[in-house]
């Protein structure tokens, strides 16, 4: 039987969603202020449970400027979930050096199906965390699956090098016109859902990435009722919006041109030598 | 209060692990055969709750070529949890036409604490899928946060362009590496820890992925007995491994000497023709 070779050992790579929800963090340290870092992007409601002193300077602060979103237990984990009421978080993150405390929560949480990870102690986690890159509403994530965090690391680094940094831009951008044509041509599927589809397909492959993300209120506006109630897709510039040299001319200037005229002054160079000899 | 601009509306991306656990995917379709393809690699046992009739081709496939894998109950779902023993199910994904019949699902599904996840009804999702790139052991997730999937191809088109293709298997040997410097200096942390992670990280700074993906079992055999056994790290050439010309030559080829090429073909040509005049 012929196997696919790609299979086996990998994770399933999710956005998972907490907004509304109630998280708990266990510890106070380093990884425990990564954590929270992590979890405030998706609006959650944040409870970190360390005591305070040698509170991770980072988590005091995400404490000071979010105090309607974070709040922060005091104490010690008691190995007293009933008490802790730990049966109302919908996720429960531990960054714990007590390995056995850690253990002791975890065990907890899986009986009780709440999806729990346990830094450094793999397997007791429903999930592990990996690299991320974040811009606006893009996110990304990339995971080695257990092999290691530093070729994580190069990998993203490779990833950041090749983004321009107006890709969180253009998506945030394409959202907001998604849901301006939802409320002009309403409707799940149907004749609507098509040409909606059909437009903002046409839209994405005749725009770059640049230009969608300069689209502000106004060129937004004027795109649809020029473009879409026209049943066409107007270029850029016939919004005012200008391609962005700068994105293209200076690596052609730097791989292209210089040498070229490095090339043509060299060259020039050597005839007049030759001439003189 | 400063508060920093990217907070809010995103996700928590995690790496979920599913070896070993059961997940029930609801539905015979295209949608439905991405989440069998999805799931696949994470080793979990998956039921594929549909009729046979209409069964998508590459569903048919995957439940051809992993008979004990995959277990197909060719049937609909008839709203009867207990039935079907909905509570054994690690995890739940539904990919259905009949939008109720999801709601019923996700319901219970959520009363229950089961993972669940509905094609198409955000609202009932406990966690978005995204766009997703896979090589061995590197995996790499693109979510645009419900803005359309798009531009997240477009940003998954850029980063697929951006990787060499070599990395996964880098990853995988400096996993294999990690294993075996493990049972040559046990321990979690303490002395032997940190040398090992000192070793490891002077590794993946000195050598390129390139370098690091052809490793082979002798090669790496032999890098720790004459590297880490040494207390040093070998250049990839005492280990007769060469650096990959081709991957730095043909792109320094075309961006740099041929344009320097023909401009001192251009100088040249222009010097002759200036003497001609």
């Amino acid at each position: 039987m012929d196997m696919p070779t790609q299979r086996g050992s990998g994770s399933l790579l999710v956005a998972w969603q907490l907004a509304g929800k109630n998280v708990l963090i266990v510890g106070g340290g380093e990884i425990a202020s990564q954590r929270v870092d992590s979890v405030l992007v998706t609006d959650a409601h944040i409870t970190v449970l360390t005591p305070s002193s040698g509170l991770n300077p980072r988590t005091q602060r995400f404490i000071a400027e979010y105090p309607t979103q974070i709040t922060h237990l005091d104490k010690k984990y008691d190995n007293n979930p009933a008490e802790l009421g730990l049966l109302n978080y919908d996720m429960v993150l531990t960054a714990l050096d007590d390995v056995e405390l850690s253990r002791s929560i975890c065990q907890y949480c899986r009986d009780h199906r709440i999806p729990v990870n346990a830094a450094d102690i793999p397997p007791l986690c429903d999930f592990y965390f990996g690299s991320q890159i974040r811009d606006g509403p893009l996110q990304i994530m990339i995971s080695t699956n257990g092999n290691g965090p530093k070729l994580a690391n190069l990998v993203k680094r490779k990833i950041v090098q090749s983004l321009s940094g107006n890709e969180g831009a253009a998506i945030q951008k394409v959202g907001a016109l998604r849901v301006i044509l939802k409320e002009r041509a309403p409707g799940v599927g149907g004749d609507n859902g098509k040409r909606r589809m059909a437009w903002m397909t046409k839209l994405c492959n005749e725009w770059d990435m640049d230009e969608l993300g300069k689209l502000d209120d106004d060129s937004m506006i004027k795109l649809l009722n020029e473009g879409w109630e026209k049943n066409h897709v107007p270029p850029p510039h016939a919004l005012g919006i200008k391609h962005s040299v700068e994105m293209t001319f200076y690596p052609m200037l730097v791989n292209s041109i210089l040498p070229s005229l490095i090339g043509f002054a060299v060259g020039v160079a050597s005839c007049v030598w030759l001439r003189k000899k």
